[in-house]
C-alpha cells in the first residue's frame, strides 16, 4: 500500500476503509501511443468508488434511495507510469473520514508486480432534490459514521 | 450524395428528409492504429441524427416532451474508408419515411474530398412512460408527417 | 444458447468457436434514460472478439506479430432488450469458420437469468503492413484453420 | 475571463498563450442525472489544448516530427457548475510559460452567458523516442519559447 497523499489526516478520525477492485485495460481504452487514454482513469477510479460505495451499503443508489445526489466537485489524478493493453491492475479506493457532508477518496492503481502506477482523488458533495448543497450528513450515512468512529466498519 | 442503401422505398413515401453536420476527429477518439475506433461512431451518427430531430422539430426534447422515448432498436455500420486525427468530415443524416411508429435512419460519411468513407443505419422505436411500444405515431409527429408527404417539409 | 442468425453455414464447416465473458455495466456506460448506451455494445462485443482471439491465439497480438491488422470492415447489434446498471451480463462470442480471409464474429448477450439481451456481429477484413488486403489466410491461421477443421480445437 | 489560479507566475515570464474553441455537449456524453459525465472533461480539454496547439505549431504532430510525445503527467479538474445537453460552451486553454522541459495549461469553460462553469489544468513531460525523460526543451520549442518571451507571439 503506498503512502497517502492527498487529504491530510483529520485529527480523531478513524482510518479510511479501503476496498480493491482489478480491471485488464482493453482495446478500446489505448491511444495513439498504445497506452491507456489519460481520460479513461475517471472510469477507473469510479468504478473502484462505486465498489467500495456499495460493500459497505453508502454507493450511489442510497443516497438516490435518500434522494440525495452526489456529484464530482474535483478530480485529481497523477500519472506515474502508463496502464497498457490487456494487463490487469488492481484499483484500491480509500474512503477518508471527514465531518462535513462531503465524500474524500483517494484512489491508488497497481500493476501485477505491485508497481504504484497512479494516484489521484475525487471530492463530491452532496445535493438534495432541488440542488441544494446538504451542509450536514443526511441521518443513514451519519449513522454509518458513528459505527466507523466506533471501529464497528469493516 | 452516395446511393441509398439500407431501406427499401415505400410506395408513395416522400423523399427522405436529409441533414448534415460537420465534424473533426479527435485523439481521444483514435485507437492504437491512429484510426478512429470502429466503436465512435456510434456518436457521429447520433449526432448527425440529433442534429435532423432539432432542425425539424422531432428530436429526442420533442418526443420526451410527448412522454414518449425513441431507444435505438437496430443499429449498423460499413466502413469504407478509415477516418484520421484531425481532418473534419461531413455526417449526412436521412431519416427515410416509414408509415409505421419507427424511424428509419441512414448515414453517410463524406471526407473534405468528396470520397464516401463510411455508411451505416439507425431504427428506433418508440416507447410510451410505461415502456409499451407505440402501434400508432404520435400525434404531433402524424402530424408532421401529413406535411412531409404534402411535400410541405422543407 | 440462442439460435446463431447472421452467417450462414458454409457446407463442411466445421461448427463455430466459442468463447463467453461476463461484465458488469458501469455508471459511466449509461445513457440518460439510466440504460446502456446503444454506443457502448461496441466494446462489450471487442472484449469477448479479444477474449476468443487470445484463448485460441488468433487474437490482435498474433496478427500484429504476423504484420497483419484486422479492421472491423462491418458491425451489427440488434438490441433486445437494455443492459442495466450494476447487472452483470454474459457475451458469447462465436468465430464462424470462412474460407476466404476474413474473421466472422457473432456476438450473444444474456442477462443472469438466461434472457437474450442483444445479438450482433462484426466482420473483420486482413491488412499487411502496405495496407493491401489479404486475400489468402496468413500461414499462422491457416494452420490454426486446419486443426479447426479436422475437430482439432478445443 | 476567469482569474487564473494553478500556475505561480514565474518572474520574468511572458503572459499565457490563450486559444478558445466551443462545443456542444452531446447526447452520449451525459450521464443518467442528464448532466456531462465528469469523466468527459478530459476530451473539452483536450480538444482545447490541441487546437492551442496547431494554432502556435506547437501540437502533437509538431513534436512527433521531432521524434518526442508529450504524456500527461498531472490532471485536474474543478467542477463549479454542471455541463447539459445541447448547450454549447467556451473552453479556453492557456498555456503558461515555464523555463523547464513541460507544458503547463489552464482550462476555464464558460456558459453562453459568461458564467464559469468548469476550471482545471494539465501537466505534460516529454519523452524521446527510448521514453528518457527529456531535461531541455527540443530546438524548435526553445525557439518558440524565444519569440514568446520577446513578445513576438501572437
Amino acid at each position: 500500500m503506498a503512502r497517502e497523499k492527498y487529504f491530510k489526516p483529520i485529527d480523531g478520525s478513524p482510518p479510511p476503509l479501503r476496498n480493491a477492485i482489478t480491471r485488464k485495460v482493453r482495446f478500446d481504452e489505448l491511444d495513439p501511443l498504445s497506452i491507456m487514454w489519460h481520460g479513461n482513469y475517471a472510469s477507473f477510479f469510479e468504478e473502484a468508488r462505486v465498489a467500495l460505495g456499495e460493500r459497505y451499503g453508502i454507493g450511489y443508489m442510497d443516497f438516490i434511495a435518500n434522494n440525495i445526489i452526489i456529484p464530482i466537485k474535483k478530480f485529481h489524478v497523477d500519472y506515474l507510469a502508463p496502464l497498457v493493453f490487456g494487463e490487469t491492475y488492481t484499483i484500491w479506493a480509500l474512503l477518508h473520514y471527514n465531518p462535513a457532508a462531503r465524500l474524500d477518496f483517494e484512489y491508488q492503481i497497481f500493476s501485477k508486480d505491485g508497481a504504484l502506477m497512479t494516484t489521484g482523488c475525487t471530492i463530491q458533495m452532496m445535493l438534495d432534490t432541488q440542488k441544494n448543497i446538504l451542509l450536514a450528513k443526511p441521518p443513514f450515512l451519519e449513522e454509518f459514521c458513528q459505527k466507523w468512529r466506533n471501529g464497528l466498519v469493516q
